[in-house]
């Protein structure tokens, strides 16, 4: 069982376990934010039940595409893998709180970044308005920690040790978005804005949360530090790979499986890896020209964007950053292949992580 | 020990020792959210001590009134007057975690009702843009929750019961907080605008949070179910008592001590108990004209404000919210009578419940 549908099946069987205990906890939300009148709705549970696939607009069921569940599959394959009960389930507490977070930092994200489609459909703050957003926002983050801590109910020490790493790297990925802003907000001349610093970022924003749904089994199982450290390895630096994909698919990956607009994060002037790289590598002169173009306060022009994929292209940006996305997937791969689970369980691991890098040129 | 300046000196005692707390555990994060360059500051960490009082926008040292620190006070008086150790160390953690949470909610609502200034500084949405203040937010909300958990070090029993008995009362403020935005945005006249919706909701946004750091001192040091719903109906109603003196005060305590402007609650058109139980009291006609006043999309001019002044008096609004802040007041000090603490512990119970009801008229 290790093709890529066979790998697609177990993907759906978690993310049926994660929707279901989700569901159930959100729906325990019932009436406790409305003050009820015929045909009148307010429900701050029924808002983030509808953000994650599980309701439309008037709050009535009518299940959707909510998100790839890949952090939450990630832990509940490894507990798995490790084949412990009582691990199973303390690491589907933590899972779910994945979820519940990741989640939360999108619908935060949305308002601030005023998206007003995701999933192809309107955001929280589209339908609701930033207010009611951010509240709920708010209390989704609250669950998050909430669903951590039901783990005590399972295994006191676990519980306690699941949650307090949660905690933590939850803290880190909204340090990440601090990060983000404010790089973004610097031009892309400034000595900042480098490898270093993105690598930094990146790593808070998104790694991190890969990371921690690999160690977070690696707790729930009662595995050895020298075992969760594997498992950070491996989450961490599959994070990384994943987000350098997705920078490159990001501007060359415009096809109708990525979904992707071509060049898109180059009329938005992201400072993303390749773009980075570039512009590290221009000659002074070039260097001008550049940053004329992209420090601009609006989306480049279609000439504009002539002359930066030009730079992209003279500097070797594409390769370099494909290179670095396999360097780190190469990372992973040999953490992988550490880790004390079966030949099996270690193949479904490779080809996971394999499935997770579309590639494109 | 129990003249108002005892009291003043002892919740001054407390002041510090949960200042010293919150301003230790926020430091940790210095560094983390910034790429450092010479004469460059973003720090997300120093955005939380500046908004607690603890620096000035630059981060550096100055410390300034933070606020009234009421709730961790409370819940380490009574830890005090428990008379416990271990119940002590437990507590401050979570009292720490009342504060920052508390907090946390402020710097969100601030974005939210634009307001510019709090306790005479401009707020952190004002300082650093409502981006950097949502992020800040969300960050110091998962730092409070960190705080509660860390109570299991000292003990984990005490230490899970008190965390997962603060999240579900932190879940229940921001639940109050979708309460309040509903009812603001219904007119007058609505059903739902009544005494019943208006409890529930200053309930979960205001009276929670002095329940639970009131019931946070009892798990903290071990004491019974009955001894705890003692102090949550202590907590519970001196929050409800205060809320609903706050709004006599906002209404007509215009004054040097209280520093309210005149009627600000009627010009800015809250819908608060005075204004709701007057409404009902009124006749059909004279309802229609409070409407047509109250219902308008700008604030009061003078004569409105003349008009809906005349019928809060001539339906003894006053008096009758007055009236219900009492009899809140006595049900905390009947709950005060009946727990386990020393005779000299209640009366510094008793009075600073009332100092804490500044009366106005």
């Amino acid at each position: 069982m290790n093709t890529p549908d066979d790998i697609l099946k177990l993907l759906k069987k978690y993310n049926q376990t994660i929707e279901g205990e989700i569901d159930a906890f959100l729906k325990k939300g019932k009436g406790k934010t409305s003050f009820p009148k015929k045909g009148s709705v307010s429900d701050m549970y029924g808002m983030m039940r509808y953000f994650m696939g599980f309701t439309d607009e008037t709050f009535t069921g009518s299940k959707v595409y909510g998100g790839k569940r890949f952090r939450p599959a990630l832990c509940l394959l490894l507990a798995d893998l490790y084949g412990n009960d009582k691990g199973k389930k303390v690491a589907q507490k933590g899972a779910a709180s994945l979820e519940l977070f990741h989640n939360f930092s999108l619908i935060h994200d949305d308002i601030v970044d005023k998206d007003p489609i995701r999933r192809g459909r309107p955001t929280v703050w589209k339908v609701w308005g930033a207010d009611y957003a951010l509240n709920t926002g708010d209390a989704q983050l609250v669950l998050s920690n909430m669903k951590a801590l039901e783990a005590c109910e399972i295994d006191a020490k676990r519980g306690i040790e699941m949650s307090r790493f949660l905690f933590e790297k939850y803290l880190e990925v909204i340090e990440g978005q601090h990060l983000d802003f404010f790089l973004s907000a610097l031009k892309i001349g400034d000595e900042r804005v480098n490898e270093k610093s993105y690598y930094e970022m990146i790593g808070k924003k998104t790694a991190v949360l890969v990371g921690a749904a690999a160690v977070c089994a690696g707790i729930a199982c009662g595995k050895s530090e020298k075992e969760q450290a594997l498992l950070w390895k491996f989450g961490y630096s599959l994070g990384i790979a994943y987000q350098l994909n997705d920078d490159v698919v990001s501007i060359w990956g415009a096809s109708e499986i990525t979904g992707k607009i071509s060049f898109n994060d180059l009329r938005e002037k992201k400072k993303t890896l390749p773009v980075i790289h570039a512009f590290a590598k221009l000659l002074e002169k070039e260097k001008k020209e550049f940053e004329a173009v992209y420090d601009k306060d609006v989306s480049l022009n279609e000439q504009d964007l002539k002359k930066i994929l030009s730079y992209l292209e003279s500097t070797g940006a594409h390769d370099y950053a494909r290179k670095q996305v396999l360097s780190h997937l190469k990372h992973a791969e040999s953490a992988i292949a550490e880790l004390s689970v079966s030949k099996e369980g270690r193949d479904i691991l490779l080809n996971l992580s394999k499935m997770l890098l579309v590639e494109v040129k």
